[in-house]
């Protein structure tokens, strides 16, 4: 392909159209051989993303970015061919600043290297998705995850960026100062474009003060509307909650499998709280009593790591429980996020629809967000369950924006949501096309993606 | 002009060319007569709003957004003539939606006619920039102040917006589900756009609860240094708290003279926490034994409202005494952000700046933010000190990019910050023109500011 010959010579065997690693480029965690790539670039330094940019804007041919490949909803298949860049050489922390509570790195590192390096500093980075997914690519998707409802998203995590744009010109968004009133936040416009408005080189993102406590409660409710009920009451009371969590009756009853326990098939609350000693108790002491006021019941609640590890093992083991819970299946994870106050109604409604189906469903949600997932368990290679499965996930599309939510809430579009952009956003979508053709003319980043095709 | 008859026809006489109304709108708090509207637009619905624009768009008439005029870097000032939307009939609250935490409100409410309103729900609307601006001009300008520290700024109590784009379009961005990974983040690129990308005609505000107790604290530190590192040590440790203000010894001297108080002329720091009253005694307590180690003097709190606003009382005043401290003066009021980091340096050579110069300046700072603002006291229609303020700010701009800070941390670019816009943004500056252009190709919403011209 015409500019490949420049970039090899550029980047030696650091650039490859080997059909492997082609191939390697081209599946995901749920699409498979989607999109495959003409070539894999693995930069070393932003120059090099640069000089990649030029090269495909010259001769036109399309890049997709590539981080740890966790993605759910093919966000990184070059569905149109063209240049994969894999981030996974640029992975450094640049640099640490305690007493601005902030780190500049690269875009290939792994929350879980992050935060391991970060550990001798009091500091932690919060937000968590679950995967260890790299932070260029949390950054691209709009990434959360269990700790939202404390520590914000990806969009309130990231304070300044370093983008390659279409062209190869770099630009700075953002600075390290805590706040600014200067101009259009290209940073937030940056962060959730999924790759197709540049290529993120750096991230300076904020950390947060280990807390000097973590105490942790679980506890079951008669009904989803009372576990919703004592979340909104909560919140509500200004009560700081690091993370809170729900599960529905199946997917208790898949961890009740998986680990040998003998919970109560019930909808379950499990919730964290960050502060002073005497701070957690007192919020969870509170928590007990609002939960009490919904009935709920097996409070228990601990302070001690391993006490609260073992209350937590529902929900740190509740994904590979659903999918232990029907052997040989594979998962299909939905993701949307409604107002809170629609939220019983939209998991109710939800249940009741998977129930009717011929596949399970397990669901878990980040309820202080609103966020909820269904676990469509369906048999690999059984056609007639993956449509049913696509049939479910579609139909809680459509109840999320009648509920006036959002058809994900922190998975992203990728592929899978697309067909929902023009009823989500209306008038807005074009905009967004818009605003894609102003920076990306020629439309080589990512193409394919987000805007109207 | 071409298109006023048919807003006539159809706003009667809601729609104006009197001189005195154009004049009006004319002046804003820092800028006299530096642009007159062909016309004045008093809108009461958003479908007004989209005919002003639809007619603007036909006939090339430039279109500013006009809230409470209380910016105070001409952000609404018509630079080019054409027509000022005044948002005042529309500023009524939608709906509040308590469970949600979340009001739908239209533009030309007021902060605190919006918490007024919300007295008897158990929530408020924390962003307080201290002048009683409209949430549409606060959103359109990305304004904080005090409370920044704890519940953000504009960028994050907006979840949604109602916005008339530049041909009449009516586009909603967001929705009230807490968050989305649904594509660009077209609500935070319309936060902060100064009225350059759309009009915006309702918001959807995030709310927070009332706190249960609040505690305030003063005390006076040996230096800057001492001072800013004490907030640091605060933040490091996880204290949440809800305002975090310094005055300078200048500022303390001019609330003296204006109070009749006879405090140390020191740099001081004021401290607001909320919570749980056992929360906000332990946050106090703690904050003491920080500011201790950091040799503060003179350290007071207080739990009660009366004896809170007593010890406030210092920061309440601290605007009308600084213009007090110089009979006869007016102020040109700087506003830079700088990493907290470099707080101090930012604040110390800006105060040998001041001092080295023919006029006082004191200085005020939501230092939790590393934002702060020197109050320039010059004589009325003295040309020559107005220059060595000019000078002055100018300096505060460029040391706030040296140190790796913004120009603007809260007051927004308008027509005082356009000429360090390059400086700060770089390459980026004309990517928000290439955004500019491709929604308002044109050029009708609010020409000459923000973008490169």
């Amino acid at each position: 392909m015409t500019g490949f010959d420049e970039l090899r010579a550029l980047m030696g065997d650091r650039f490859t159209t080997a059909q492997a690693l082609r191939e390697q480029h081209a599946q995901s965690e749920t699409h498979v051989l989607a999109g495959l790539p003409d070539a894999v670039a693995f930069p070393e330094t932003t120059a090099e993303v640069s000089a990649i940019l030029r090269v495909a804007h010259a001769n036109r041919i399309p890049v997709v970015g590539w981080g740890a490949g966790t993605s759910l909803e093919g966000h990184a298949l070059a569905l149109r061919g063209g240049i994969t860049v894999n981030f996974a050489r640029m992975d450094q922390v640049l640099e640490v600043r305690p007493e601005d509570m902030l780190a500049r790195v690269q875009p290939g590192i792994t929350r879980e290297a992050l935060n391991t390096e970060l550990r001798a500093t009091g500091l932690f980075f919060p937000v968590d998705p679950g995967a260890n997914a790299s932070l260029g690519g949390m950054a691209a998707t709009r990434a959360s995850g269990t700790t939202a409802v404390r520590y914000g998203t990806m969009r309130d995590a990231v304070l300044a960026l370093e983008v390659v744009l279409a062209d190869g010109t770099v630009i700075r968004t953002g600075s390290a100062a805590p706040k600014s009133a200067a101009g259009y936040d290209l940073t937030g416009l940056m962060v959730g474009s999924e790759g197709t408005l540049g290529l993120i080189t750096e991230l300076t993102l904020r950390l947060q003060g280990q807390p000097e406590a973590i105490s942790a409660a679980v506890c079951a409710f008669p009904t989803m509307s009372e576990a919703v009920d004592c979340v909104i009451e909560t919140i509500q009371s200004g009560k700081p909650m690091a993370r809170i969590e729900f599960l529905d009756p199946s997917a208790v009853a898949a961890c009740n499998a998986y680990s040998g326990q003998s919970l109560t098939e019930a909808p379950y609350l499990l919730v964290e709280f960050h502060g002073s000693a005497a701070g957690v108790a007192e919020q969870a002491e509170r928590f007990g009593d609002i939960a009490d006021g919904h009935h709920c019941s097996g409070f228990r609640w601990a302070e001690r790591a391993e006490d609260r590890n073992a209350l937590w093992k529902m929900r740190h083991n509740a994904y590979p429980a659903c999918i232990a819970s029907r052997p040989g299946a594979t998962a299909i994870v939905t993701d949307v996020c409604v107002p809170i106050s629609r939220l019983a109604e939209a998991v109710e409604e939800t249940r009741a629809d998977i129930a009717a189906s011929s596949i399970p469903g397990p669901i878990l949600g980040h309820v202080g967000d609103g966020n909820f997932h269904a676990i469509l368990l369906i048999e690999r290679g059984n056609a007639a369950e993956a449509t049913e499965a696509q049939r479910l996930a579609a139909r809680m599309a459509e109840r999320a924006l009648r509920l006036g939510g959002t058809v994900t809430g922190e998975h992203g579009i990728g592929i899978g949501k697309l067909p929902y952009m023009q009823a989500e956003h209306g008038a807005g979508w074009a905009v967004m096309g818009a605003v894609k053709r102003a920076l990306d003319p020629l439309n080589i980043l990512n193409p394919g993606k987000l805007v109207p095709q």
